[in-house]
């Protein structure tokens, strides 16, 4: 259900929660095959391509699919796909919207959904769609306001220039503007998105055959999902006309083919220190599966109360489930010891380098050990931090709220380079269309959430620490969940518009218990976060920096940095595999979904597969895998051939792509991809779609002339 | 509600499962603190003691002693309080039999229980006592049968020669006769334990005081529990007279005062080796943690979904969180890189040692190596062996009837030498009466955890695995699960006698599905033990012996052996600690208890305390810390003063202690008893239980004479 986007989101707040989001650094290429790599759209190594493929992308070809390209901001990729604005993402990134838009008796997650007319196309409540339609280099503006400085007064001065030069882009152009940090602190880029917010659900398959397999087949492959959805961008209540597109193949790819992915990698740690990636490994990832696993068991039995329950927990199941297994990946990945030996061989030859050379050694030397002291600070309060204001604080939707106008109300009246950054200026319509979502809030389940949350926060710092005597007093999590959940009027969207508007002097008036009770704890939080950010996440970022410059002096511009949640295109072939000596073929056909299926979930096929069975071509190719770098928020990419047509609809990778938000193994690590033929088929002797197949495939249009 | 108990189960599952059960080794004391050491009976270090305390326990003393000690078959101690047979153990120690003896009209769990007559006392339906009479040295007998042989040969000879012994013992005494491996094969010695199995409850407090604080303060102090359960032997319908017993101590202990610790520590592993270490730490306990921690997950919103639910799960849920902390304390220790540091510091030591003399690096040099190999091998059928012959193995107890059954039919015919080591002559008495108990069996719950272990199965072997398939077939987990639990009629008793005394003929015949399920997945599970022992066992047994004997020739008898459920003495002080810059007193008082209540679970006091509040002196001391050397399996132990007085009763270890599976930690390990005092007081003022008082009391009986 939510694969390689939560996978992403995962990935990114993990990484936050341990400090080196967005600031991780340049990635020397492992070894000889060519594939590595999620390059910027202006640093494509066309040559290299162009050497190994016969093929060389030009500009014009570049900035076609650029411009074809979407990121969903939620945490997942997608593309225009015809002249009208329609839009391919994977179902499990549209998931959310079709589950808010799912009632007890309308189940879309179910049955499916098609609108036949533009009228039936349903609004999506909360989906931001941006396109990158220009990049600049704003690098020295940047290190000027820096220079000279160090430590807080480093990162307050980065921040708030950050903002000044997001807020004047936004300002001026009206679009979304953000700056990257990319290489480390090597560059830094201002990217602008045109953004969509009105997005509309036109078509989605069935859960059954989107997830076809479930937990136990994710990650994994063969596979035969059609893990597709079709969204349209509107604007002011047209559908928006879209110069650039990829029209969907008809011919599919073939093995062996040149394939490109396009697409927002969330997040790769591949330059982390061996002190970060031990602190991944020994703290934050045995505590993220510990956790993980327990809220997943619980959720097991929370949906196997009844229909109802089912219904609203299975897209936070399916999330918990996906993370887990994402995160489980990447810690098998550190345990196996040649894996991390690599990592620590690859670390001593960096600074065997820099050693050799006195005014290296003076400049960079000290990093390493300077990480690895910040590190064991970071472990004294990475339990409270994450459990009061990261990840693992009150899991709850109406506390998220809470907390969000609480902070609203302390954060807007300041200057909006002093804000915390997710209330900056640029953020803020992301945010505000989050806030004032219609979308349903189930209080059972968020009573069953924030009890968790609460009783790990018991667990962990103890019965006796101050802020656990603070929030329960003399009640248990369960009462004070319900207390809270129960008690509290912010579903009401109208109200959550009254205390945004009303500012701090409505949130001190208000005796909404769940205000109360996210004013009560908002001391505590902030000072976590603000711990933090000068401990932790500043020298980190300042070390980082060091290293990478170190290793960045060495290798120039052949290098790609390290994903960052912006577009990054990456290049590869339809291969298959080896695993434990037996060969993984690169396709799977209609055929294979049928000879899986037992009728039991999660290999249960939907009744219209079922009685279509005979309508459709069963020798269709289904799903397939790419040599593509790819990682969690890549979700929904395009798979694009030379002619920029969509041969594909990246939804997932293998198991052994997890290992690779530290390290690319050319042999192992896959993309997995929808074949563009199974969506035609799919569309076409399924679901009766005709009118879309032809949107997708309009006639008299030539595909992109070589 | 397990704690020490389960820790005790659960370490030596987990061992087991490692495969280094009951073959660990000689230990070297961990620097200079004496307290270190859980001592055979026959090698106690006294004069050790009269050096450092003045007090210097004699044969007459330490006799006395052992024979009141007892061990509880099933994974705690004990020990005789009376002259008529009461036994002392843990509250969590008998909460099964107390949940087996309950319905859901009269739970005695909640309501606690007190036999005020004679004929009230109820049996238990599965507790067995066991009394160490005699010990004797058989290791020339053992080395004499394994001359000249090696590898599987060696281990056959081993088993076979184990069993030969204990069945001519058992034939001759009557006795419960188990060959013990001390010091790692430099010492065989013969356990005889005289057998009580009519043993009948007595006094239970309400679970809500024996585990107040539940599990967010399980392995913490300070602590304000009465985890106490009297029970009582019987033999021929009478209670047995003992002539050795601990009468209970009206003054308690004092803070500094010298206490001795008798029980049955489970497990340690003090001398596995580096390769073993990593072996738990990277794969055996992060493995146990998320699958614990799921489990937990469920059973927790299990026993939420109605009253009844919580009272058929609570026994399981605890125990599984009780075995979630105990691993993850353990976890924690390996973690920490200084300790683990210090591992293989010591391994080095050893080795450099060895390297040294020609002929030690003969005999000796290679078995480190050795088992890193034998541990990378292991790696490679870990998994299916846990999840379909071992601890993770089709989690239910029908399917665990079943495979008994099934096994029985199979091994009873067989010499008894060439048994299935729980089918051999000794293992019976436990067996049958297990496998014959009246307890109920909760087919929802039962339902529940099968269902789980059926998912995991899937998740960790795929679902393209051969068994898998075999197990499922077109079924989901859930209805493999409902079928068998639902069809089977494997609760009713006399079922299970027919199929046991009917043999394979019966098995055979029977249509019950859950047998047909155990015959169907028998051949897949047999030959995964068969491997284990054959491939993993033997050879880390016969390397582990060189390495001991490589560190035994070195120390002589000054040290102890690694525990093994065998009966042991330990020696400490009353001593409180100083954790995190905090000094911790050693004693808490019931005061205390008051304070920390907040009237919810799992601080939430029972009526019956909140009334008898005025009538109780509040300055009575509640539970205390020592210094003594206990572990998992000490549950229920008696704290002993060195007049042979009861002044108090193990119930759990600090969260430091749990590190103690693989070194001591004099500074921050201790032992968490209830003091003797807070039993007397809380007997009589909130329980009226006078003549019970009396009876631990007896007037005109002085203490043991110095």
């Amino acid at each position: 259900m939510t694969r390689f986007r939560r996978a992403a989101g995962k990935a990114r707040r993990i990484l936050r929660m341990v400090g080196w989001c967005l600031a991780i650094g340049a990635v020397v290429p492992s070894g000889g095959r060519a594939e590595e790599g999620m390059w910027t759209y202006d640093n494509f190594p066309s040559e290299q391509v162009a050497k190994k493929y016969g093929f060389k992308p030009d500009a014009a070809w570049l900035e076609r699919v650029r411009l074809a390209s979407l990121r969903l901001a939620g945490g997942c990729s997608g593309s225009f796909v015809s002249p009208n604005g329609l839009v391919m993402t994977n179902h499990h990134c549209a998931a959310t919207c079709i589950e808010e838009l799912s009632t007890a008796q309308q189940n879309y997650i179910e049955s499916g959904f098609l609108a036949r007319r533009p009228e039936a196309e349903l609004k999506c409540p909360d989906v931001e769609l941006n396109q990158l339609t220009a990049i600049e280099d704003v690098t020295e503006r940047v290190k000027k306001a820096t220079a000279n400085l160090s430590g807080q007064q480093f990162s307050d001065a980065q921040k708030a220039e950050f903002a000044r030069i997001e807020k004047a882009c936004a300002d001026a152009t009206g679009l979304r503007c953000d700056v990257v940090n990319l290489y480390q602190g090597g560059l830094y880029n201002l990217y602008k998105y045109k953004r969509y917010q009105d997005v509309r659900l036109v078509f989605a398959p069935e859960f059954r055959i989107a997830f076809f397999g479930g937990d136990p087949d994710n990650f994994n492959f063969p596979r035969y999902d059609l893990d597709v959805t079709f969204l349209r961008a509107y604007d002011k209540s047209q559908p928006v006309k879209t110069e650039h597109y990829l029209p969907l193949s008809p011919t599919g790819p073939k093995a062996g083919e040149l394939v490109f992915v396009s697409g927002s990698p969330g997040s790769t740690s591949r330059l982390f220190t061996v002190a970060q990636l031990e602190f991944l490994r020994d703290v934050v990832f045995p505590e993220s599966l510990k956790r993980r696993a327990e809220l997943r068991g619980v959720l097991t039995q929370f949906a196997r109360q009844g229909p109802e329950q089912r219904r609203i927990s299975q897209e936070t199941l399916f999330g918990v489930e996906n993370s887990f297994k994402a995160i489980n990946g990447q810690q098998q990945a550190l345990l196996d010891r040649e894996f991390f030996g690599r990592k620590v061989a690859a670390e001593q030859k960096l600074r065997a380098a820099v050693a050799r050379d006195p005014a290296l050694e003076r400049k960079y030397g000290k990093a390493w050990d300077e990480i690895a002291l910040i590190e064991k600070r970071y472990e004294t309060f990475y339990r409270p931090y994450l459990l009061v204001e990261r990840g693992a604080a009150f899991n709850s939707k109406l506390f998220d709220i809470a907390r969000t106008l609480v902070r609203a109300a302390q954060e807007r009246p300041k200057p909006n380079e002093k804000r915390l950054r997710e209330f900056r200026d640029s953020a803020l319509p992301s945010l505000t269309q989050s806030l004032f979502s219609e979308a349903p809030i189930y209080g059972d389940l968020d009573e069953v959430t924030l009890t968790f949350s609460l009783t790990k926060l018991r667990e962990y710092l103890g019965t006796d620490d101050p802020l656990v005597r603070q929030v329960l007093g003399k009640e248990s999590p369960e009462e004070v969940a319900r207390r809270l959940v129960q008690g509290t009027k912010l579903t009401n969207v109208a109200l959550r518009k009254l205390l945004w508007e009303g500012g701090a002097a409505a949130v001190a008036a208000s005796s909404d218990p769940m205000i109360r009770f996210a004013v009560a704890v908002d001391p505590a939080a902030r000072a976590l976060r603000l711990r933090y950010e000068r401990e932790i996440e500043g020298p980190v970022n300042q070390n980082s920096e060091l290293i990478a410059q170190a290793l960045f002096a060495q290798t120039g511009t052949s290098v790609y940095p390290d994903a960052t949640f912006s577009p990054r295109l990456s290049y590869g072939a339809v291969e298959g595999y080896e695993h434990n000596g037996r060969r993984v073929e690169p396709f799977t056909d209609m055929a294979g979904a049928f000879e899986r299926a037992t009728g039991k979930d999660p290999y249960a096929l939907p009744p219209s597969w079922l009685a279509a069975k005979d309508r459709l071509n069963l020798a269709t190719p289904f799903n397939f895998v790419t040599t593509n770098d790819i990682i969690g928020g890549n979700s929904g990419s395009p798979v694009i051939d030379s002619r920029a047509q969509a041969v594909g609809l990246i939804f997932d990778g293998n198991i052994h792509s997890l290992g690779g938000a530290f390290g690319f193994d050319a042999a192992l690590n896959r993309a997995v991809a929808v074949d563009s033929r199974a969506l035609i088929e799919a569309l076409r002797a399924v679901y009766g779609a005709g009118a879309l197949v032809d949107e997708l495939q309009p006639k008299g249009r030539s595909a992109f002339t070589l």
